[in-house]
């Protein structure tokens, strides 16, 4: 896959991939690649990500069914980060938030959370939550 | 500051940053912070980086004049990435685009420039450029 050769990946074989909602343009996750990441998602078009924490490649959705259809892959100007425009299905994050970044940080230091749940994470990853 | 507390750092001692304009939700770079970098931010509310390359501290338009002005800082839920929306002056890429992420993979692979060039890097750079 030609376009692997132009992605410049890090020590451990990972590039990082901002995953953007394709409606709105909300930032929804920071996840991780590694070359067969990418490829699953460019040929299927849907998200697949490496886990470092499991070791092991995932598709984001598999266990939720919350999919994200890819819609647009950008790169950027030093090739060691991709931007990943997709409609996202139900929610991206774990926490039952639309977006990972559900909390913003406070001028006090502090943080306060400033979206709505979308779904109960027991309901959905049943006792992983 | 509290918040330090809160930011799961990587072995280098560094967390991602997006950078996303607050005004139109474009996502802008991807860049590194180490505790001095987020708190420079914080307090200063100009973006501040670690340079892997360079291995030393810069502040976001230092050269070019183009500083980012922070509206919000978010975090995700698993506290090892931040979201800074930010006022962009100028833009954000040296490159000379508004945004790092100006080229799109297209469907044969290859990738195409989806943005007009707001700046001549060597205008701005001069010979570093």
């Amino acid at each position: 896959m030609e376009i692997l050769n132009k992605l410049r990946f890090d020590d451990e074989g990972l590039i990082p991939a901002i995953i953007q909602d394709a409606g709105n343009n909300q930032v929804l996750m920071l996840a991780y690649m590694n070359r067969e990441a990418v490829q699953k998602t460019f040929y299927s078009k849907k998200t697949h990500f490496w886990s470092r924490s499991r070791k092991k490649l995932w598709m984001k959705g598999e266990t939720s069914g919350h999919f994200q259809n890819v819609r647009e892959m950008h790169l950027d100007c030093d090739q060691d980060t991709l931007l990943i425009k997709v409609e996202q299905i139900g929610a991206a994050c774990h926490d039952g938030y639309r977006s990972c970044f559900y909390r913003r940080i406070s001028q006090g230091g502090d943080w306060e959370i400033t979206e709505k749940q979308v779904f109960v994470p027991g309901e959905v990853y049943g006792s992983k939550a």
